[in-house]
């Protein structure tokens, strides 16, 4: 058998809808475990969490392995990023993690694991990609946004540090404050506080409230256009094709031709 | 009077406006009925309701037989889920319910009769369905947002169990206390608590906030997205309809046949 | 100078742009004594805004009796509903309460002058129109709201009465408590009270919000499309009225003439 | 050199990419120099605060200077806001402050330099330009509101001011509690503290929350509305500049023009 044809069976095999199935029921089992280690279990029942922790763990190895294998030109394995986080919750499953302290890393690690059901699914992973790709264009509006925190914050810890130091005590204390604000969370607890010093202290967060309130809601706005955009883009493009056998223009130009023939005719 | 005849008079009789709002009207007393039992009444008034409650459950079940009589193929009765939601109601009404212990899934019956309003009112019946259709379009963002609250909470366990047992004792216990953060309900003091012992728990909550909100964000934007998709569908297809009769191509084809026209008496 | 002149004048007082702003200014003043009301006040400045009240109910009466004068035919004044509201504010205005009891009456009277701002100003008017025809659009979303709201309620009361009656006493108040629920306010301790008994309650909790939330978001998208769709038949009535000059069809009738003419010259 | 070369240099410089980079790097320095003074410092790091201050004031007047020499006619240079908000936050930096008074006007100026960000970075300038401009159109929807919350504030105050003073005393207070209730801040605990006295007041906070809800939601749908149709307005030019080329009624003409042309010839 050669070298080939065994690539070609790993290929199959993970192209195989049975091996991905069987993969996303590991995940989903190893995503339970971690939920049933958070409640109190027997000594046996524990040990035998931590057997099937380490089976599923071969198993996920396995599967690396296999998806490696498949894999035509090794360097392109590399190149994809889910399969690096794949492959580093894998290794570092694997350590042996004796010392107490950095146990939560393997801990930590194992919760990791859920989040393989993204790099497992294609269209969680399409849809996480079209998330992602929203970013960018959002960009101004969150500078703008995190302007707007950080004058207020810094107008907030000037005047108000010395009125409750756990809520204005500094710059990035306040910028939580501000967020709690945003949230609308006891916000009428924080400016009562600080009225009691300065009367006109309202201004100071209804102005906030409006503020970010409206640059909030053109963030939203600004998505929603977006997404339309796009999808009018897409539908435009398709319409395009339908029609694109004649166009106004073509029949110009066959009504023209027509004309000169007429012409030439009657010479 | 034959047996067809008989049933064509139900029939009718389903069909009828006034049958149909006769009907309505009896759930809408069977609605203020439950509500009145909430509030401490004299015992003959009490005895009244009973009363009137056999009454309606008479009601209910003369209707249910009249819809039954009146289908002409008595299956596809039962295939119907509302038909069988109503006479499930209907009888569980019916049966005497003597034991304490149950009377209180015989007052859940006598609410839930309620929910008939949306089986006998079509308009109801059409919004509700349409509710539903829209479900599994936002199959893979529910999951995604399951992923982000579920390896929320288990890390939420893992660090702060031993802060507070009754807001992330167990993972179901952390799920619910995330919940409660995503609706601002307050989230500071939950935060507060923990950032007592780990300063920086604050990045835990408010990525959780961030995520959570781009997520409902992206499903709100999907809603609208495919709504307003089905309706430029819908708005497209009419307006084909509408300019059917001719294309730019069956123009094109008309001129190119002028063209061979005036080329064959030319020659 | 005959009573058809006299009539001439009023309409065009009317009509006048500075008459109706001169009225908004009152109306913005008499809002401005409103406000001033709710401080206390010096004894002369009290006695002064007496004065100050009454000269603004004689304007508000000259300026009624100036519309109804310019109207051409007397019935069409009273069919229109705005001026119903400021006839009624105007007269309810001139009666003197001595009497402390509805003494209040008259406040509120003076209070909703304001309301007059909607009735005197046109796009305010227009605006409202516009709110109060979408909302029977939404009538089934609502009942659909309702009927959830109602078997909540129906279902908290019989089982949370007990645990605290000021919360869950009755249907009514059960109606407020959920009311509450739906708006986040403080409502895990609503939740967290009744787990304490019934340790699967936040099932009922969760599925309330969600319900709900569910059903706003129905309703919001249900607005947004309709307010669209609206759009979108303006902008397809005026792309129509423009476009309107040829059509297809239009063309291929005359290419079918040339045709004919074609084959008719070559017999 | 002549003066002319002189400006062509300064106007050169002022548009240069690297100029501009500098600039923003200075501005957000500044700003962390802001957040570094809201904690607590050793007295060195302190005085060396104090004079990288100057030297940032030092760097912005120099800034200021280029760009008004790089202007051609020098009147354009204070035709621009934000050209004259940078000179006055310049200005006023200079200024040296001994009075310990207003010396929290100082602290006030470092920290609007941050709002420099803005004028220097010409995409959050259009930003905001476009926020600015959906302003105007919103301006009916936010009276209404506006006359909505006066109303309530001025009957909450006749009614509930001898209930608590703090919340209820004149309608400024009032004002802002109702704009608390609109965020749905601990409204409960108001709306219960009223219903002690007037066990009907729920009325009162009930139709607030909906009128409010009810305004806020269609200056949200107007937003969105405006936004699409700017934007369908701009695909809607685009298409027609695309198509431009030929029109049905251009076709219309050549079909006519070839019609008359076979008449002329088969005569």
């Amino acid at each position: 058998m050669s070298f080939q044809s065994i690539q070609q069976t790993f290929l199959n095999l993970r192209s195989h809808k049975v091996f991905e199935l069987f993969i996303v029921s590991v995940i989903i089992f190893s995503a339970l475990m971690v939920g049933a280690k958070t409640y109190e279990l027997s000594d046996s029942l524990s040990s035998l969490l931590v057997w099937l922790d380490w089976g599923i763990t071969l198993l996920f190895l396995i599967e690396i392995v296999i998806r490696f294998l498949g894999e035509e030109r090794k360097i392109n394995f590399f190149k994809n990023g889910w399969n690096l986080f794949d492959s580093l919750i894998v290794l570092v499953s694997i350590v042996p993690i004796d010392n107490s302290e950095i146990a939560i890393v393997g801990r930590l690690i194992r919760i990791f694991r859920v989040l393989r059901m993204i790099s497992i699914i294609p269209e969680l992973r399409l849809l996480l990609n079209s998330l992602l790709k929203a970013m960018p264009q959002l960009g101004y509006v969150v500078l703008l946004m995190f302007i707007i925190f950080y004058i207020y914050a810094a107008v907030g810890t000037t005047f108000f540090a010395h009125i409750n130091s756990e809520l204005w005590g500094d710059i990035s204390i306040s910028l939580l404050t501000l967020f709690r604000v945003m949230t609308f969370e006891d916000w009428t607890d924080v400016m009562y506080e600080t009225m009691e010093h300065y009367s006109l202290s309202w201004i100071y967060f209804i102005t906030f409230i409006f503020f970010t309130a409206f640059a909030f809601l053109n963030m939203v706005i600004g998505i929603v256009v977006n997404v339309l955009e796009e999808e009018n883009q897409r539908v435009k493009e398709e319409s395009d094709k339908e029609q694109g056998k004649a166009t106004l223009e073509d029949l110009r130009a066959e009504i023209r031709e027509l004309k000169s023939l007429i012409q030439s005719t009657t010479k």
